[in-house]
């Protein structure tokens, strides 16, 4: 059955991102608080003061039931039949402001009409944005997606933009990345084509995330650029209390409170009125959060 | 005209407070951002960095114009009519895990329809609460109540447990205190009684604050302490950006961005699945966050 072999091999990545996570942080190791309910299982694991990473989320979940009205709503599918939906959701804040946060989910839908398809992503906030860095990302990214069907990174690139996007601010979240959802996955061959493409990006993940770590981890940096951090922090709040689906949807629809709120950073500040003094690398980040940059490729 | 009458008068008491706060405080003082456009005027009073008063915020405003679809949505009134708002908002986050957050608002409404209204209230966030000091506070609003209406202290202080409240924690936000809208003021012997209980509401403000201020700003405190109290303020965030009606009309109607964050902590923190241990005071506060506590009257 598809649901058991998405849901198994999904589990499998899981367990997979948190091993490599810690091996690359040295210090700290995961939790695993897991559980069972009438609806499905989940791992939740969590992992905290680390050496190099503050706080890291790894979550995974298989669940099944009567679509809900708020199902219905958040995400536009019908009511009066079931689902089943299984998928990983992480999240890493690193304690080196010359680190970034990074984002990944991958998720499979099934309902019982016959419809399901799969959603997902990657995207990265950086505190400081390192446009080369930015661009090698983004680089990584698209070769990802076109060995899935080429001309897709453009397309996912311009969605995360759109959807990782403060209109209070007007500000990006961070540099992007790549967001879908709703790619049909009924027919055998999209099925395939698109669980292979989640489990690229699902393991790509963590290789992404430990190249930028390892490079910047052991850069010093001062309490002014820790403050800025803490401000950055306070935007990432921003966007998830006020606009994320996720957040939004395991809300209403009566989730685990602190396996939704992991997403959060460990600490975050808000400064009235904080404007960057012109030409800083504080004022040069803010100039680069904006939708529709083409970060380039990266060269060697 | 009501409108100068009510603004006027709001704004001075602005003025009064910053002063009192200021005074109190003894070592920062507020810096005033006024702004005027084509809606109307503001003046967001800022104060940070004090001696025990972490940051305060202090905004008037007196703003009219056309009622938009945000405001017919979120205010619930009318479209097709002109408007005319004034209102005082005020929070306060002390230094002391052992001091409370205060938030107090008033606020006076006019549509060309000839309908008029006022709203307002008072409620405490203590990061440790205190029952005595709870029952105190209590006291002095059901004072001011009975001044008005002997009997809507009940009715204002079940409004207020029920709007600061967090679905999601089960949790109030603090010991509450007295919330009300809509009341209608088109009568003028209504306008009057309402508006001396809104200026009787803006004066106790500083006062009950001072009060509470005095007693507790040279507690000595541990980091525990202050790690707990910048998990309680993460609550407060979560629910001014999940919950609030001001935060959510403000971005909504494209208000200006940081005076509407204002009311953010300086810093606060969100720790996995913390849970106080039995019999703490961390633990008692807890179980105090709770709707419908008859918090008693205080002896002296």
């Amino acid at each position: 059955m598809r649901r058991d072999l998405v849901s198994g091999v999904y589990r499998d990545l899981q367990q997979q991102i948190c091993s490599q996570l810690e091996q690359a942080d040295g210090k700290s190791v995961f939790t695993d608080d897991n559980w069972a309910s009438e609806i499905g299982y989940g791992h939740t694991m969590v992992f905290q003061h680390g050496d190099a990473i503050e706080k890291a989320a790894v979550n995974f979940s298989a669940v099944a039931g009567r679509v809900t009205e708020s199902m219905k709503q958040v995400l536009k599918i019908e009511e009066g039949q079931d689902y089943f939906a299984s998928g990983i959701s992480s999240i890493i804040h690193p304690l080196n402001p010359f680190v970034p946060i990074i984002h990944m989910n991958v998720r499979y839908f099934e309902l019982s009409s016959g419809k399901s398809w799969f959603g997902g992503g990657i995207d990265l906030t950086p505190h400081y944005v390192d446009q080369e860095e930015a661009a090698w990302f983004h680089n990584e990214l698209k070769m990802i997606c076109n060995k899935f069907d080429p001309g897709c990174y453009k397309k996912f690139k311009d969605w995360a933009d759109t959807y990782f996007y403060l209109p209070h601010r007007e500000e990006t979240r961070g540099v992007g990345g790549i967001f879908f959802d709703h790619q049909p996955a009924a027919d055998g061959s999209a099925f395939e084509k698109l669980f292979r493409f989640t489990r690229d990006l699902a393991e790509a993940y963590s290789r992404i995330y430990i190249h930028l770590l390892n490079k910047n981890r052991f850069r010093s940096f001062t309490e002014v650029e820790k403050r800025w951090q803490r401000l950055r922090r306070g935007r990432y709040v921003e966007f998830n209390l006020l606009y994320d689906r996720g957040t939004k949807f395991g809300l209403e629809s009566g989730g685990r409170t602190e396996s939704i709120f992991l997403s959060m950073p460990p600490m975050a500040a808000w400064t009235y009125d904080f404007k960057p003094a012109e030409a800083t690398p504080e004022a040069r980040t803010l100039s680069l959060l904006r939708k529709g940059i083409d970060w380039g490729s990266y060269e060697l």
